[in-house]
């Protein structure tokens, strides 16, 4: 069992990857797509590569070119979550209200939160789970986890990142403690800030390809927009983002 | 007719001062008590003397110990209030919500927004003062107002403030658009951004007297915190603030 299974969390099922001849053997049990995944360095879509039984894993695997990697099946969701969950040195633990997240081209497109279209079993689920790491790991500090909902509303978690996390930025205008603060909080030994959300935010990136919008963006008066700062705008890079509150 | 008269905006009775004879004379005309202020460098209470008409002029002028000064009649005040109103080039304005205010000796202690007392009759009567004064003086960023406000909902303005102010500090949570990022907003032509309240708010002053709390605050979970890095805590002197959310 690995930690996930102990823990009770449900994770896509996936096959550690060393060669070409695992990759094969792996592809022949699968059922359906698959994403295989590097180990290291991966990141907004980046050292992924969608597969399936019909592939050449010697093609793909020289495609990846990397010396282990996870293949991943593909599940079916109807929503993507994220969870922030904190804890403190004293064992003190809370989430920041769940996030929904629209991904394009493997990149975080949008976050919505609180979530507008999680049930209470999936919210319920998804703190559960985050919850159970915190502990397992002996967290200080934030951890984030990604999470796909099925049709039945089973919560599958795929991702996990010891960390602030893109999909709460919206925390900085939608927390009195955004996630940053929180972070600065717990590791200073102040103890835990109100992560309540202060209404409903949408959190939206602005990639590389979208610097043409920045006129606009910085006239539009219904957004808060954060720029990093990067002197070069890639496409698919992250050059900032804004927030945005909506109707309830 | 002065500028506010003008305008149509009530302020208490004054009297200009450059002698300890012309006030005097004042004292005479005056019904119950006044503040004697300077002309400048007035801020928290500093340049400021309460004084009715048996005291001696004499003795009040030396000790107020300036050129030029105003008398200002006290007014008999159920609520403090203070409004920012921007203004961006194109001549768009708007108010943030009104803050109801608390002073403890001269120095703004609480503010509280959106006002939880102030009638709309207050309200109005608030933003169309701010609207007017923006307009006369072609304003271009923010600018704060402070008033009275009487039991027969009078609203008596006796300051002025061209800038972001202190009892409008709370709209770094409580807005989207803090009223520091609304005034980067307008003096780069990005236009105005959204300033509606993301809930009800308290603004709490930290000053020099209050730096034995820090640890308490430090560790509250329920706030905010914004300390300044002033290297010397005098009593008085305002150190920092913090903002809580409130029940609505």
């Amino acid at each position: 069992k690995n930690l996930a299974q102990s823990l009770g969390i449900a994770t896509p099922r996936y096959w550690a990857i060393r060669s070409a001849s695992e990759l094969e053997e792996a592809l022949q049990q699968l059922d359906g797509k698959a994403i295989l995944k590097t180990t290291e360095q991966g990141y907004d879509g980046k050292g992924q590569i969608t597969v399936d039984n019909t592939v050449s894993a010697n093609d793909i695997w020289q495609q990846l070119d990397t010396h282990e990697a996870i293949l991943e099946s593909f599940i079916a969701f109807k929503m993507e979550i994220s969870v922030l969950v904190w804890r403190d040195s004293s064992g003190q633990m809370g989430c920041f209200p769940i996030a929904q997240n629209d991904h394009r081209n493997g990149i975080l497109y949008r976050s919505f939160a609180p979530a507008p279209d999680a049930s209470q079993h999936v919210i319920d689920k998804a703190q559960q789970a985050a919850f159970a790491i915190a502990e397992a790991v002996d967290l200080f500090g934030v951890l984030a986890l990604e999470a796909f909902v099925t049709a039945d509303d089973e919560v599958v978690f795929n991702e996990i990142a010891p960390r602030p996390h893109n999909s709460f930025h919206w925390t900085i205008e939608g927390c009195l403690t955004s996630q940053f603060t929180q972070t600065i909080r717990i590791i200073t030994d102040a103890g835990a800030g109100d992560t309540a959300a202060l209404g409903h935010f949408m959190m939206q990136n602005i990639l590389g390809d979208d610097m043409s919008q920045l006129d606009m963006l910085e006239k539009n008066a219904e957004i808060s927009l954060h720029l990093y700062g990067k002197s070069q705008a890639r496409p698919g890079r992250k050059m900032g983002h804004f927030t945005q509150k909506i109707p309830s």
